[in-house]
């Protein structure tokens, strides 16, 4: 049997919590039995939605939390304040060494400060950046900060483009993973301050297959496997991402669904464009990891339902699995960041 | 008869030169009897795209220029070089008075650097933003500013705001048009320096109706009516709104032609479908106005076919009717900004 894999998830985080996060640990453990989940919330809630379940109990321990952090309140107070919150109480599980890691879809500043204060910096490490998967038409690329750090240095971006290299080879097989930066323009002398100081150090590292400015309109065809930005900036191409594909989607569907001839014609392309459109399902790949902690913590968009839970808790394998951490701890040691 | 008005047009700019933009320019003057076109370019080539139309020859002038400013070329050298270039000489157009406004589809870095160089700002504005106007659910939106000023100051921000609603309000009927900050985040202790700085001067501006913080997810549903925003951020919204379209319709497309069953389907929902995703076409809207200059400077999208090079003829059209540079003259001129 493969190794054990311990996540501690937030079943109080998000908007369809805890129905949708109970039955994704529900799904997780019965599909993968070298998962075991401590699932954080409140007793009388969490209970009612794991009593609708059959699964192996063993593998899914419940831990008691009395407190909630919601999603609009300042994160640093709330970590400090709320000690006995599901996301404070779920870190601290992979903290104290008992899980391997965290999933929440909880408030993503007490999951990114929390991760940062509970769970801690790998040694060297100067920002952990929030790196989401998105799909693309080549598959996949990772987006990386789309959230953690705004105001970033050219040496984080640098520590970013190592970071998501070894993500993209060792989760997803992408060997010697093409690293672009998000810029405005495809020229090297284009972009605001910050990218002209780190393109030449990015174009003159031996660690990362650079191959230059990558402009929001070709991340979609998998301009480049991996994408580093300023976290204010990658999050809003993320979210316009987003944005534009859930609106298109309800666009679509309100011109098929609007009158009897195209509901006729629906029915003939459903399942040809349903594949088609599987492509731009952001939920697809699970939440994003924050790299570079001692531990792997994982935020999942608020709106996350049962399947997005289950293939977060699933992403957690192939991280241990592929021993990221140690990966990440050999690259950014080295001297040349 | 409406007051005449006149519009240098680059024939030599874009992916599609000099065909299209002979073209947009022939059918704009068809379908509006106050528009004279000044179209600068290559003698040969431009002449004979022309010999292909029966159009109303007086008020389609051709200005010779023998030079062509290439995209890849760096803007400012560009601009004081190539003096016989058609970016230059219909600029010029514009300074001298000859005409209202020039519209190109060419070198984006050289239209807003000679936009401010020989066209020049409005005393007063600091950064001329270029701001594009995008579908959304609603109608439209204004991205203010996309492109022209990396690393802009709150100041800044605040004069794209009051911008912004002016052309709103004048070009597009939208009565006191809404404005928010993209950001990555809905509350207001949210994003970066810039927009923490910018976010309370916003607040207590008179002149601009702020709804606060809008995150990209929520543009293409129609957030707000004009967004402001720094030009590298903007630039990133507006690229992958267009990329995420284009992939889209791509995959849709193609699962459309799959089978002999989804050609059947297509049949049916074509109309409507088409109908739907018009809603995302950015041509739609012509180019994008570059504010705050003496004059009107539209750029519009390399990859322009003839329809977008009308529409941004056509509006050039409002532009002077409405008195939108009376208007932003007015506005800045006030001391609280």
């Amino acid at each position: 049997m493969a190794e054990e894999v311990r996540v501690s998830v937030d079943a109080m985080g998000g908007d369809n919590a805890p129905g949708e996060i109970v039955l994704g640990a529900v799904n997780a453990i019965k599909a993968h039995e070298n998962i075991t989940v401590y699932l954080v919330g409140s007793k009388g809630p969490v209970e009612a939605e794991l009593a609708k379940y059959d699964y192996p109990k063993e593998r899914l321990i419940f831990v008691e939390s009395t407190e909630v952090i919601e999603t609009g309140e300042p994160p640093v107070m709330a970590i400090r304040k709320k000690r006995d919150s599901s996301i404070v109480k779920g870190l601290n599980l992979v903290h104290d060494g008992t899980c391997d890691a965290f999933v929440s879809a909880g408030s993503s500043g007490a999951v990114l400060v929390g991760g940062q204060f509970i769970v801690g910096r790998i040694k060297g490490v100067e920002r952990p950046p929030l790196a989401p998967l998105f799909p693309t038409q080549k598959g996949a690329s990772i987006l990386i900060d789309c959230g953690a750090n705004v105001d970033a240095r050219p040496n984080h971006l640098v520590q970013f483009a190592k970071m998501g290299s070894i993500y993209m080879e060792n989760i997803l097989g992408v060997k010697n993973p093409r690293v672009g930066i998000l810029n405005i323009g495809a020229e090297e002398e284009k972009g605001n301050a910050l990218v002209k100081e780190t393109y030449p150090l990015l174009k003159s590292n031996p660690d990362i297959n650079f191959i230059g400015s990558v402009e929001a309109r070709d991340i979609p065809a998998g301009a480049a496997d991996v994408i580093v930005c300023e976290a204010f900036a990658g999050n809003v191409a993320l979210k316009m991402y987003e944005g534009v594909g859930l609106t298109m989607l309800g666009e679509i569907k309100g011109a098929l669904m609007k009158s009897f001839k195209t509901k006729i014609g629906a029915l003939l392309i459903k399942s040809s464009l349903k594949e088609a459109l599987k492509k731009f399902d952001v939920s697809e790949y699970g939440g994003a990891p924050l790299l570079g902690l001692e531990g792997l913590v994982v935020k999942t968009h608020g709106s996350s339902k049962h399947k997005e839970i289950t293939n977060s808790i699933v992403q957690c394998i192939s991280f241990k699995e592929q021993h990221i951490n140690d990966k990440i701890k050999e690259k950014i040691s080295q001297k040349d960041n």
